[in-house]
């Protein structure tokens, strides 16, 4: 077993223990020297030529391919751009060009509220009757029927933590006559995931958590190789043609994972996406996710022990949860600020939800225990009860 | 009246021309330090606080107002975000929704071929019936007429540099009822462009060109601050949400310019852009305009006098042309690889155009004049016909 923690890789303050992977990975040692190559000797230096010279322009595919092996997708599966949002939107307007005899897109409330409102959005605006609907997560399974259209579901709750099984949720869409779209914001890089054996006909993500890709690293769509050469597209943006540079009036899009592709790539901060991949060459999915939970397990058991006044919010079963364990507080909010104040950083989702991402490639036994000791402290005090941790601040 | 020429401030390899500003700009020094500064003191040392403590999540906004600068147009009406194609999508979206009672989308045919695709994907995908016009751009006046629903140009065409009076064609879209959207791809940091005063209802732009945010720099939108508040929206991003940190399952679209916002913006791609745009603080887009056509004038003079087998294929009016000068010859392609291996960087569109970008930030009449002799020798001593040359490559 190649060693999971790699924390040497990282260049991770010394004094925090970093529970935040979930929303936004840390930097990798080698990000800023690659930035400096990219912006000096091929941007620099080569200006113009740099599209051709540097492989820009084969850039998202090309990275593409290096998530396409940790998510065991076919090569030429996936493309990089823009943003998860923006790729939703294409995969689901694909989606329900496959299913046109069909009314409903099922999801659940666990799904990012993105998702829901670029689905409606979509589903405001099409020539055809279609019907979003949101179902508890405990009842897609029994929700899916020949009215199906399409099922639409983020893999792992970005506030509990729980997981859907992604094949066996696949495969009852499947026996539906219903195609699968999967969101895997939560999931690439933090639980092992088959996409070609699932056989789902989409998913998209995100690259800025887990691929640690840095933030607003660009978003990821998959298309089932079978799909792709007949593919519709809503937003047809030069780089999707089949032949970008004959600039033909007409559109005709390309028979490749490329029709996924929309506007001109963000060089730089592909590059530094392309670089902070490099780490998973030698990384077993099913050997970090065994330390993974692990340490999860650590950690539930111990906050339960020395913080009793918080609720485990995340499944209790292991293999319903994803990488991440919630605990639910009242004054989650200040509690979090507390524990950043002391360098231990988590993350905090309204109403009542204190967010603890548990990624192996940097966080060791260590950390946990001391994140846990942090915690302890902060409630027996009473240290969250300070007005510069109650003022609620934008984002965490 | 402040000098315009500041090619000390950019990081220019001292052995070419740049000729290519039109379709990358080059990079501004101080740039590398920026990327630096927010890799290693934001992303690394922050983390997931970079979003409140750096204003991450504010910057789309703040850098829009920097453009907005550049563009006359007020205040908190520009947004940044995804490609251009993505913000195309997102204004024609919502100004076909302004004019719901009329069916023409009316465009030009020296439109990016990429507007038209936008534009065509979007009607293909319609419940009402819509239909794209596209005319010659000489016949654009004559065509708007009370059967328009929007006027989608781009003011610059992308070949032959031909400009179209945004003004006068912006009134004339009023006067018949319809709705205009302007892509500046080509105008902005080109050309003076005056977006209050000309009361166009969108805009968008790209920001890698004259603005030297860098390969794949994200695209802009402008909506008139009179519209933003009931604007519709196609793809409902979390981001263009009033509250997005409420998490709500409803979305509520923000009255602010933010509400043209979609995904996690790119933070490393749009503090380059943010620290590239500090140029334009003491620039007068008049100043650097008279500048441009000077030098423009220079080279066609020139080049017209010394290498005769080429043919303007910009309008001699310098008042009809935008920043760009091209020149046709049916074997455009090789003379332009073989001015780059020179260091003479222009750029090539088929079928038979020479672009060449006229940008006085950082090009002086001596840098015309050597771009001049170079042409002229490749021409005259036959230098292009070679195999290196005449082989094509992807990009130019």
């Amino acid at each position: 077993m190649v060693e999971i923690y790699k924390k040497s890789l990282f260049d991770i303050p010394k004094d925090i223990v970093y529970l935040d992977g979930n929303s936004l990975g840390p930097v990798l040692k080698g990000i800023e020297e690659e930035s400096h190559r990219v912006i000096s000797k091929e941007w620099g230096k080569k200006l113009i030529k740099g599209w051709n010279e540097s492989r820009w322009m084969a850039q998202p595919v090309r990275v593409g391919n290096k998530i396409a092996k940790i998510l065991n997708a076919e090569k030429d599966s996936i493309v990089l751009g823009e943003t998860l949002a923006v790729k939703l939107y294409q995969a689901l307007s694909a989606a329900i060009d496959l299913r046109k005899d069909r009314s409903i897109i099922l999801t659940d409330s666990g799904n990012f509220p993105s998702d829901l409102y670029v689905a409606q959005g979509l589903i405001d605006n099409q020539s055809r009757d279609l019907k979003l609907k949101v179902v508890d997560p405990e009842d897609i399974k029994s929700s899916i029927d020949d009215s199906v259209a399409v099922v639409m579901l983020t893999q792992v709750d970005y506030r509990n933590g729980r997981m859907h099984d992604l094949d066996s949720i696949t495969n009852l869409c499947h026996s539906c006559g219903a195609i699968m779209l999967w969101d895997l914001a939560h999931s690439a890089g933090a639980v092992p995931v088959y996409l070609t054996k699932s056989r789902c006909e989409f998913a998209v993500g995100c690259t800025y958590k887990y691929l640690n890709g840095g933030p607003g690293s660009p978003g990821f769509i998959y298309v089932r190789p079978d799909l792709i050469k007949n593919c519709s597209t809503r937003i047809r943006g030069w780089l999707g043609h089949k032949y970008p540079f004959d600039f033909s009036r007409e559109f005709e899009q390309a028979d490749t994972i490329d029709v996924m592709r929309v506007g001109t790539p963000p060089v730089i901060q592909m590059s530094i996406l392309e670089k902070a991949l490099d780490i998973w060459e030698d990384v077993s999915m099913e050997d970090l996710r065994e330390k993974c939970i692990e340490l999860s397990e650590i950690f539930i058991s111990q906050v339960e022990k020395r913080c009793p006044d918080l609720e485990l919010a995340s499944p209790r079963d292991p293999f319903l949860r994803g990488s991440q364990v919630s605990f639910a507080f009242k004054e989650g909010y200040a509690v979090i600020q507390a524990l950043i104040d002391q360098g231990i950083i988590g993350d905090f989702r309204a109403p009542n939800i204190m967010r603890f991402g548990i990624t192996p490639l940097y966080l060791s036994e260590n950390d946990i225990l001391t994140a846990v000791k942090c915690l302890e402290k902060i409630l027996k005090e009473g240290l969250w009860n300070s007005e510069r941790f109650l003022k609620r601040k934008l984002v965490t």
